[in-house]
């Protein structure tokens, strides 16, 4: 069911130096800042050979990253996100199986523009997983 | 210098549980547990199509994992790991911006037969950051 890794999600505390450790630093290819509004974060894709890592800063008064940050004050590593091709069929199985779906079970548009889900982390070894409908 | 994202490893509190989850409900291709007693590890490989995750499971009385698992009881993702071409020359660059390297900052040879290295998670936004020559 799951496909590729999508990308790993970081959040991290100061977003300008941790873009500029991971471009000049690691090397690596290193977008610029995007404003996600709709998702309370601005990000930086970092871009690998075979996927991606996402930099997380909170956008706005109401950001999902905000208390990661306030208990990880350093950063830390905030989701993984799996690729499916059909997300209601990957909802279904999952549901079936016992594990919790987050928020209301309704897909939404994830920053990405396609629609995704997250899972409980406590279900699936304290990891918070996001699924992506590729 | 960073290459692709070899993997990410994910220390879990019932390693049967996670690989039966990851294959029948995430329906992911599984490999058998694999001890490492060099590492303090049993291993499952999970291979998605651009990358794997590792579920570790503390092997022995020293096991580097026991700790974190003890802070945090469900799991959760442990580390993430690059590659680079040279990973003494990644070291020096490092250091050289800064950057802690764990342990003497002599490379070891890692469960994949390679030299590896980890990076200090508070120099790293709060990620522990293996690097494993390729």
């Amino acid at each position: 069911m799951i496909g590729r890794l999508n990308h790993v999600a970081i959040a991290v505390p100061d977003l300008e130096a941790a873009a500029a450790q991971y471009r000049d630093t690691l090397g690596a290819t290193v977008g610029p800042p995007q404003d996600e509004p709709d998702h309370g974060v601005t990000v930086v894709f970092i871009g690998l050979p075979n996927t991606k890592i996402e930099l997380l800063y909170p956008l706005g008064d109401a950001s999902p990253i905000a208390g990661f940050l306030e208990k990880n004050p350093a950063g830390g590593i905030h989701h993984i996100c799996y690729e499916v091709g059909d997300i209601l069929a990957a909802r279904d199985r999952l549901q079936a199986a016992g594990a919790r779906v987050l928020g209301t079970g309704e897909p939404k548009i994830g920053a990405h523009g396609k629609p995704v889900l997250f899972l409980h982390p406590k279900d699936f070894n304290g990891t918070l997983i996001e699924l992506e409908q590729v």
